[in-house]
């Protein structure tokens, strides 16, 4: 039996849907577009494949798209320069830095120093502690929250069922793991060093995928109607390949989400609704502020 | 065979004896002891018999111990009022918030007011998402951090390892996740709801429990040659209970903490080392202001 496509396209459409009326709106009243920052250094294939895929998507809504090339030889200080002007630039509500940095740069330090009013891709320290303790003040970081929201749109449940998720990292595995603790999941979280990783993901109800190794997760390390859900985005002979044997896989497990088509919209979409969030909310700041604030003279006041 | 019994007390006396002439000096510089304020709301036994066990740890070791305790029908409000003022008062240096809090308090609201700077306990949003992403800038949550000291001091690795954790809690589950992904061990995280536990502890290399259900892990749930470190804490005919059945699992397992004796004077010791580093910070910090400052009138300068 073939599994079904969890086709991340609808999913995607659906939040567009949503936010578009919304977009409209905040242009109407404050005169300026939602509007991203994406700041990369260096200039590696993938990275501006991917700059280019988010302004396609950001300049096709009406958002606001911002792009900032710094040089490959940056360090730790430009970078947290160029943030720090972004926090204070009021025409930017967003910022997303692309990673990987480069190894010359204490990534650490970038982070703690990120604008977390601004951090809507969700991957600074204060973010993720927020989304750790679930205090509503953060913004859902965007691959794992792709995750949650594709299974919502095809209604698989994750409340006692236990999860897999192949990846460590600070934007996928580390958030993944706090947001399905949150929705009662039981969760493992290893890597592709793990001993014995075959005997875990074969455990797995839900199999979550994100280490940037073509088709490291084969059919033999996927238990029959698993879920599974592959962030692998990799190029191979101009193709794009994800962590997951798809062609083999998808005859065993009860749902998969294809590469390209599946994470890969979602995730977009909800880089977009937190920025829209993130532009409402310093919006309503600038209000409070203005109501007592005297109008600034040689600024132009709404 | 009998498992090694994983002792607290002498990683205990251990830091203790590191720290002593730590607080000796920050007395003699400063002239006052690296002081804890511990808030606790209302008298449950348990809470009271805690807040007994950290005055005498602290007083024992020459450190400031202050007690506040509020009504049980403190309001979320009525408790941020008080952590804001324990936040600028200058003698104390650490705030522990004992939990659990009434149910009519928003504990969520509360931990996001928590002042990072003596959230000695290591339990704020932004304290754990810097724990979660290593950045340097925190406390080790005390009673996770605990468990890390336990192993290393009995020489356990953790690397590699496949730990199973008991707890999802905001104290132990999830900060312990985290410090044991950075540790480079596989993380199962589960709780007692858990479909199947006894077949997920039974795959744990490192099975760490604590939700404080009395000898609840018995020796079936336990591999031959685990390691099984309690956090559990409950009083049975006037006698202190874990949640691991000691007697039985000691028969199987390679080593097993105590209850008591085993993580609980580790914990405190993590707690006093959190609040001296917390004193030493916050000293340093105001070195840093007095040298551009005026000297204030009408109060006493070192």
């Amino acid at each position: 039996m073939s599994a079904q496509i969890l086709d991340g396209r609808p999913v995607a459409e659906k939040i567009r849907a949503h936010l578009q009326p919304q977009i409209e709106e905040f242009r109407r009243a404050h005169g300026i577009a939602p509007t991203l920052a994406l700041v990369r250094v260096g200039d590696a294939p993938d990275a501006v494949r991917y700059t280019h895929a988010v302004d396609r998507a950001f300049t096709q809504c009406g958002m606001g798209f911002q792009l900032d090339v710094l040089p490959s030889e940056s360090t730790t200080e430009s970078i947290a320069a160029r943030l720090d002007e972004l926090a204070r630039a009021r025409h930017v509500h967003g910022i997303l830095l692309q990673h990987p940095l480069p190894p010359t740069v204490d990534a650490r330090i970038v982070m703690t120093k990120f604008p977390v009013d601004k951090d809507v891709e969700g991957i600074s320290p204060a973010n993720l502690g927020n989304l750790g303790l679930d205090t509503g003040e953060y913004f859902p970081t965007s691959m794992p929250r792709a995750a949650i929201e594709l299974l919502a749109h095809y209604e698989i449940p994750i409340a006692g069922k236990h999860a897999v998720v192949v990846s460590g990292s600070d934007i996928l595995g580390k958030p993944l793991a706090l947001m399905l603790l949150r929705a009662d999941a039981t969760v493992t979280v290893c890597d592709t060093r793990t001993r014995r990783l075959a005997d875990l993901t074969r455990q797995a109800d839900l199999l979550i995928v994100g280490v940037q190794q073509p088709k490291c997760i084969t059919v033999e390390m996927v238990a029959p109607g698993a879920v599974v859900i592959d962030f692998g985005v990799s190029v191979r002979e101009d193709r794009l390949v994800g962590d997951v044997d798809f062609d083999s896989v998808k005859e065993t497990a009860a749902a998969i989400s294809p590469v390209p088509g599946g994470t890969g919209p979602v995730k977009t979409m909800v880089l977009m609704r937190n920025t829209v969030h993130a532009a409402q909310r310093q919006a309503e700041q600038d209000h409070g502020r203005i109501q007592w604030l005297p109008p600034r003279r040689g600024k132009k006041t709404r």
